[in-house]
This record gives C-alpha cells, sequence and structure tokens, in this order.
C-alpha cells in the first residue's frame, strides 16, 4: 500500500459509497456476534482519527453484559420520556413514535469517552480551543462509524441519555467526558435515506444553503 | 450502487486506505487550484455526516482571496505566540520550530461552523446533551477530510486561532460556532505517519490502553 499514493477511480468511490450509505441505525440490530478481529478493526480506525497535540484522547468503554445495557436502557427511557415533552403536542405525538436506541438488541455498545487530562494542562492546539480533545474524540466516532459501515455493522449514536447517567453506570470518572454511546451490530439492512427524513421529522437541505463565499453572509455558490 | 449492500473486500481495503492514510497537512501545499467539482464532492461529503435530530447545523466558508487569509495568518500568529508562552522552556523551543498551519500556501480555506439556532430551541437528541449540534459539526469535518484524502487533496485544522477574530474576520454572527479553519489543497505527498510523531512531539498510545470492557475501570483487553 503506498501511503503516498493516489486513489483509484474505484477506491475514490468505495470511500463516498461508505460516507453517502452509512446510517444511524435504530431499529434494524441483528443479535449475530460481532467477531472480535471486526471490532478491533473498527476500534483500530477510531484511534487513527486526528487528535489535537497528537494526545489521543479517547477511550473506548466495550459493553455486552445485559445487565449494563438494562441500566443503560433505563436511562435512556427517563431522558426521553422527558425529551417527549418538550416538544409541542402534535410533534410530541410524532416524537414518541420514533424508534430512537437499540441498546439491548445491539450486540455490542461502545461508549466513546474522551480524557481532559491526557496530556496534561496545556495541549498544542488546545490552547485557544478548549473543546479540541472532545472534537478530537467526536473525529473518532466518525472513523469508527464509516469503518463499521465499510464491515457491513451499523451504528446508532444515542444521545438521549443524561451525561450523568452514562458516567455513573460505566464509572467514568469527573475528569473524563462521555461523548457518545454507541450500538453496534449488524443490520438486517440499511435505509437508502437518513430515518428522520424517510418519516418526515426533517427534510435534506439543500447543499448550496450550506456555503457561502469569504464570509458568513457571503454570496452563495451558483 | 447497492444502498444495502455489502462492501467487496477492495472497497473494505480503500476505506481504511483512506482512514490510515488520512494526515493533518500543514507544510506540503502546492498553489495548484482545487477544481470547483472537486471541492464541491468534498463538500457534499460533508453534507452528508450524521447530524443530530437531522438538523445539518452546518455552514461551510469558503476563502480564497489573499486579503482574507492574510488576515486570518495575522490571527493565527497571535495565538501561535502566546500559546508557545505556555510550554516549558525546552517544550516551548520545540514547539517554535514546529510548522502549524497553512494558511496562505493552501489555496482554499473552509470555515466549518455550526449554527446553534438552525432548528429552533427544541432538537430531537439534543435534549439532554446541548453540544450534540457541534459534535455533529465536527463529524461534517471528519467527512470533508476523508472525501479529500480520497481525491488526494489535503487538509489540515488549524485551532491555534482565538475563535473571536475567526468571527470578526468572517462577520460571523454570534449564534454560530466557528468549529474549525481548514487548510485545503493538493500537496506534495503526505507524511507517512502523523507529523507530532515524527517529530517526537507526542507517541503513539497502545490501543489496549485505550480499550475497557463494561466500566472505566473495567478489564483491557488481551
Amino acid at each position: 500500500m503506498d501511503t503516498n499514493g493516489a486513489f483509484s477511480a474505484q477506491e475514490r468511490a468505495a470511500v463516498y459509497k461508505c460516507i453517502f450509505h452509512r446510517r444511524d441505525v435504530r431499529g434494524e440490530f441483528l443479535p449475530d456476534p460481532v467477531p472480535d478481529e471486526v471490532l478491533t478493526r473498527i476500534l483500530l480506525a477510531a484511534h487513527h482519527a486526528p487528535s489535537v497535540g497528537f494526545v489521543q484522547p479517547w477511550v473506548f468503554i466495550v459493553v455486552r453484559r445485559a445487565d449494563v445495557k438494562a441500566r443503560l436502557f433505563e436511562a435512556f427511557v427517563h431522558a426521553n420520556t422527558e425529551a417527549a415533552g418538550m416538544f409541542e403536542p402534535g410533534r410530541a405525538a410524532k416524537y414518541r413514535r420514533l424508534k430512537l436506541e437499540g441498546i439491548r438488541e445491539a450486540p455490542v455498545g461502545i461508549c466513546v469517552t474522551g480524557d481532559r487530562n491526557r496530556a496534561g494542562a496545556t495541549v498544542l492546539g488546545r490552547t485557544h480551543q478548549p473543546d479540541m480533545d472532545l472534537y478530537s474524540t467526536v473525529c473518532a466516532v466518525q472513523n469508527l462509524w464509516l469503518a463499521a459501515r465499510a464491515e457491513g455493522v451499523g451504528v446508532g449514536w444515542v444521545s438521549i441519555i443524561r451525561p450523568e447517567h452514562l458516567r455513573d453506570i460505566l464509572a467514568i470518572p469527573s475528569a473524563v467526558v462521555p461523548v457518545a454511546y454507541l450500538c453496534i451490530g449488524y443490520t438486517r439492512y440499511f435505509h437508502d435515506k437518513p430515518e428522520l427524513e424517510k418519516r418526515d421529522w426533517a427534510r435534506r437541505i439543500d447543499i448550496r444553503e450550506c456555503i457561502r463565499l469569504e464570509q458568513w453572509d457571503g454570496e452563495r455558490p451558483a
């Protein structure tokens, strides 16, 4: 493998296939175990995310025990009940019909955490943007997600859970931030579009709305 | 393209090649213009990042003007001078020898911003983790970075800059967070390892140190 090399058209297409067909999986998990060697490859991909000052702030907590998952699910239900009450009635009814996690069904859960003290108080690149280490940890999540997709493994990010409940259940110390709880497993299928788009919760924004030239209020591209 | 399909061994290898050979580019930018169609593909990849509640909170500010880059470079120098003073003397001397940005050399800069009000006050999935929209924006950065690598285009994240200077120079409103300033362009080559590793600033952590079973203080894998 030529580390400096160009990507062939086929290789480039594979990368885009992965990016465009990655999905947030909630309802399609299969109970089939994810082999250790597959999980190791996925975690190695996460570990090769960019990190500020090369501090590699992440720790991945791998959850397989049903009793731990049961407690996490309980924490989700608690938060999700609160969450539904925050929307106006019509939207709340729709919200309650959505399946938003697969904590118990997914054979593996991974809590991706960021250790804020991994490299001491002064970190190259974090001196003026203190959240850069958490952003690095998110880059690890995205690498993991894409590697999993290429392995045919689905990932779902459960954010409807109080961080203090994650801390409590997984014994995460105060200097460590639980950035993401991910449900991981093979899937019956991958949706062809994001589920929230399919279910008319939200629409894909035209990308031209998301691009500006030179300044925030600058021109949009043609 | 089968959206539900498995990835072939070749396709999977291409995704890993991209993940493992992505680099933070600072010193190797070529002046060659990045064609609009390449930039559009890279931005489309970013736009297909996961986003909490499918809010797609990102706006990409594309910077090509030399005068804008000059102001950004000045803001970097300001922050970088401060940053060097934060390390102990030996480390500071080493810090000053590192090339940490390519703002003026890279033909394109992209400021990836996250609009905190994109979908109103209550966002599905952000009710209990308020930074989820910024995390989504970081996922867009990572998608962009990987797509660029597959295109043979280098990306460097400049975090040594005060967010308020980014706001000022790029006229970013207060409800929008400048998450990342990225330098983008073709490169003379890609380093075979992260530069901070090559230059003995920091070492690659053994991945087994980054994995725990069931709990933060749980077993490490064999």
